[in-house]
């Protein structure tokens, strides 16, 4: 499933080892075989290997075709006939061992010599400045230009007429046409993914892409991680102001508009024309419908439907934000 | 009005030209003339294009000197006997069009061959540390300090005993003397304007500047927009903590504090001595008077007076947000 | 106190000439002397000078090993018979111009020349990718690999197999082995450190550094300051997300989740195994104890306790928290 223009994969490697490094038990069923690569429950094919450490992925694991699932002893049951489970105490925290030894190196390899990989393919109406490093295999397209100091890693591609300012860094990414990256902005390093290890946090290896949508706009010192499995993706014509955090997997749709400092948590879908206001803060997994409006500060922990607006810490119908401020300095009048 | 060092005007255009980009109506008395350049209400000339889509925009609109005005049908007789009128259903988005045919690239233009460009002017006690980028025509005063892999942008000044720290960009800005600049910085890129339109948000060209005053010192990882139309400024002796956001147009006075993640909107306008706690948002347009003191994590959507402490989201005097966050306590004990 | 491998100091100052400068009063005792360094209270010895400004540093005050003291003409005579006293109106800002004095420049000295400077001590195993600045006396540890248009200061040590990606910049700093830093981190900048000065905010020199232990993740475009005399600590295996302010002399335990965007202020000292929210912002010299979990957005304003959990604004348990929304929703339900 990762990108082979981002990813080197090593392996596979045998059932036997893959329950051995989980610590884990192997059905009957399972006794052989191998794993070629590690996916999510819905893009896995026979080869691949998945996990599911919790029984909210059960109707997703039901009818996945991965070929082998590290789980818990209690979930094991809810392997479909086509999959080998593997039954261990921390399915995600295998998961990520086995990720590892697949993909022993995950951050991007840079040019150590000349600035720009001989490999590199570079339109010839590109502007490249002063101190610029392209690696391996990347793509300038077409009236591309490529500010100061700025780095795209290997593989990476920039559609035409895309603008890169200064110091910028490009990894994992796919960046269509008419894109505007401002200074400082950071792409496609690795996702906040760790699963529980008994010496601390354990790395999750981070397998997927950036992929941002022509005619984006992405402001100053800005964050975009890259997916942990599948890609984060970012819509047409969205565009975010400075110093906004788009974490592994957040699905931003066309035309948003996203304030300076806003964060978008793991995995939270946005719709089309959604409107977020400075200094919001999206948990992981929520789904903000299309229209929406979110209001300045507030802290979506829930899903917000299409054209509501919110505000509020937790966020909650505008209306209802402002009579409960109105109800609370009343209070104090009283009191 | 845009500062030649920083943008270079094509142009002019024909009132004709304007009124069909616009899907306008010319009025009687516009039927000939050019535009030469686009500015804001206060500081147009009879050469210039200037834009009012809203009715709180009268009362300057009444006393403009700008050549042609390009507005709505209702506002536009409001529009003064020596300015002709451009009415059309969306004046912002007309005006965006035309400036951007009249300022086509705004983003630095970088040397591409050697790194500092042949025509830049750096003194000769200045320290420019490998891998610094000089744009053309920037100006480097005596003894100021350049870090490494730090880029300044064509046409930039930077006033005696300055100091830049490494991986920073500035492009668009003026910045006086014994101004400390820390790592990873980015100054002078596009404020976030954008304009409704048919296919998602229209980008308003920024042909502001940024103004930085002596001693002023910005904390790492700070994004500075430069102005619209106007400057972004940030009077003497200010200092800006890490992280914080300054958004296009905002005019900051002298000695102010401002702490970590801080965000200040567009236009806001800051006094002196003011002190802005971490995580403040302050919403765009708003004025904080004089010695006003702004408590962490505030959203300030009010003018604040002179010497006014406030905190609470929204933001209230002080005093009143801890009387509130006590009823409330009291609250929940009875209930 | 301040570690050679990045401080030049200068001086030593006689007594007369510290007198002189703090516009202050030398006791009989204090008559003569030299002051070689400046150090806090705990870590001086009797060739430093340090500064009590406040009577919550009496006690240790009263056990400091320090040679001489700025203080208040009310806090001399807390000063031990072992330390001359010079009492003067503002001892901060006194010291901070000692400080100015004896450390005349604190900012790193990036090479000129060649990007890599001729003492860098660079292991054969190292990846030093295109772009790279590379200060003096730098230690680049074995496998360790530097992302392009990285900058590492003079004096910095990296250990083993740590990852340093694209345009990070660190300066003051001492990391250990198999850290993982992400692209626009930096590292080593100056703390936020003012004292109340006649013509604004002044500087007060920042002489401590940054240490980061073994296996530590730092998110993309994270800000970490160094100490103002002490340093700044981050603990093994503590995981940074994107956007997080570190402020000088914080000190964090091992194995930590700091989500993005949170903001650690000044001197505030995190326990180990302790989880912290996206955009939560700790002020300064707060203790949160081991175990503890801060939700998101929370503003953490007093001490929290080992395993606690807590959220708000201010932070308070977080069943108070709920159970103050769930009153508020009533209260505007009965009105």
């Amino acid at each position: 499933v990762a990108d082979p223009r981002f990813f080197d994969r090593a392996g596979p490697l045998s059932l036997a080892q893959v329950a051995e490094i989980a610590g884990g038990q192997v059905t009957a069923s399972a006794a052989d075989g191998v794993v070629v690569d590690v996916a999510d429950l819905s893009s896995a094919t026979p080869s691949d290997l998945v996990y599911v450490g919790d029984v909210s992925y059960a109707p997703a694991l039901a009818t996945t075709k991965a070929g082998v699932c590290l789980t818990t002893p209690a979930l094991a049951t809810a392997v479909p006939n086509t999959c080998k489970a593997i039954s261990c105490a921390n399915p995600r925290a295998a998961f990520a061992k086995v990720a590892a030894l697949l993909y022993p190196r995950t951050d991007a390899q840079w040019p150590t010599g000349a600035s720009i990989a001989a490999d590199a393919q570079i339109d010839a109406t590109a502007m490249v400045s002063a101190g610029v490093v392209i690696g391996a295999k990347a793509k300038i397209g077409a009236r591309v230009r490529l500010g100061a100091n700025a780095a795209i890693g290997p593989g990476v591609s920039i559609e035409a007429d895309s603008v890169v300012a200064a110091n910028v860094t490009i990894t994992h990414a796919i960046i269509g046409s008419r894109v505007i990256i401002h200074p400082g902005v950071q792409i496609g390093q690795d996702g906040f993914g760790f699963a529980a290890g008994p010496r601390g946090p354990q790395k999750v290896p981070q397998l997927g892409r950036v992929i941002i949508h022509d005619e984006v706009e992405i402001g100053a010192n800005c964050t975009i991680d890259r997916g942990a499995l599948a890609d984060t993706i970012i819509g047409r014509a969205t565009k975010l102001d400075n110093l906004v955090q788009i974490a592994h997997n957040v699905v931003i749709g066309q035309a948003c508009i996203i304030v300076s400092q806003a964060g978008i948590a793991g995995s939270a879908v946005i719709g089309d024309g959604v409107t977020i206001g400075p200094q919001v803060g999206v948990i992981d997994h929520i789904n903000v419908g299309s229209g929406a409006r979110i209001a300045g500060q507030s802290g979506v922990s829930r899903n917000v439907a299409a054209k509501e607006t919110v505000m509020g810490y937790p966020a909650k119908p505008i209306r209802q934000f402002w009579r409960e401020i109105a109800a609370l300095a009343r209070l104090t009048k009283r009191g």
